[in-house]
């Protein structure tokens, strides 16, 4: 399962390259430093940041995400000035969709979820690409 | 050896981390992606990136990179509107010092130099959380 599960980082980490941003994915590891620190994988673009934890569903169902893997990824947008993001393969189309973290709901144990009929609605790879051009057009205006 | 060099790795994170840096180390692998792709460290403050090829010397002498260590870094820095450097820990003293790649001397083979006599001279830490935070102050005029 650990290693589906990073052949689907690897997965994202193409995808994000060929669309021009800088791509790292964090060590393979059950270490302390990945469990309190990295996320899945960074991706940069005009300096712009995003910031990834990675998720995989076999259809479009709700998604549950642990409270320390929320706090990890802020903690790590926050050093950046990036935006953190969960990402979702939904293995069935081979399709990613991404979440801000700001839009997660928190659920009565004080951990998060990403409702099923939301994950649709997710942003697509192009999606983030357009993000930052945008965000370059209006940068160019201060050049 | 590989295990030394990681130590030293985990050692730079673990200074930039307690700086305020969102870093990242890549993962430990001889694949294609980690010669091809990755630095060995990204780090990362208010959107400003540095991106790292570590090095470890027992004293100050002149240190070789191979040709494609650099482009790789380079082409990482350029999709990121970052900055490349070379980082070299003196194992002696347990300092670090960080050269531009852009002041690096490029040999006859076609390689990269960083001469003994300026590895001394090169950016300690420090250096780069003030390129960080002079940044920041003009932007504040901006903001």
């Amino acid at each position: 399962m650990r290693r589906r599960g990073f052949e689907h980082e690897r997965d994202l980490v193409r995808r994000l390259w060929s669309e021009g941003f800088a791509v790292m994915r964090a060590p393979a590891s059950g270490s302390k430093v990945k469990r309190t620190m990295y996320p899945d994988i960074v991706a940069i673009m005009n300096g712009r940041v995003f910031v990834f934890e990675v998720k995989t569903s076999y259809r479009e169902k709700t998604i549950y995400i642990p409270r320390n893997q929320v706090e990890k990824i802020i903690e790590f947008a926050r050093r950046a000035n990036g935006k953190a993001f969960i990402a979702v393969k939904i293995i069935g189309s081979g399709t990613w969709r991404c979440i801000p973290i700001g839009e997660l709901e928190e659920t009565r144990g004080g951990n998060y979820r990403w409702r099923s009929e939301l994950v649709r609605k997710g942003l697509k790879i192009r999606d983030l690409v357009e993000m930052v051009k945008s965000c370059k057009k209006i940068d160019e205006y201060l050049d």
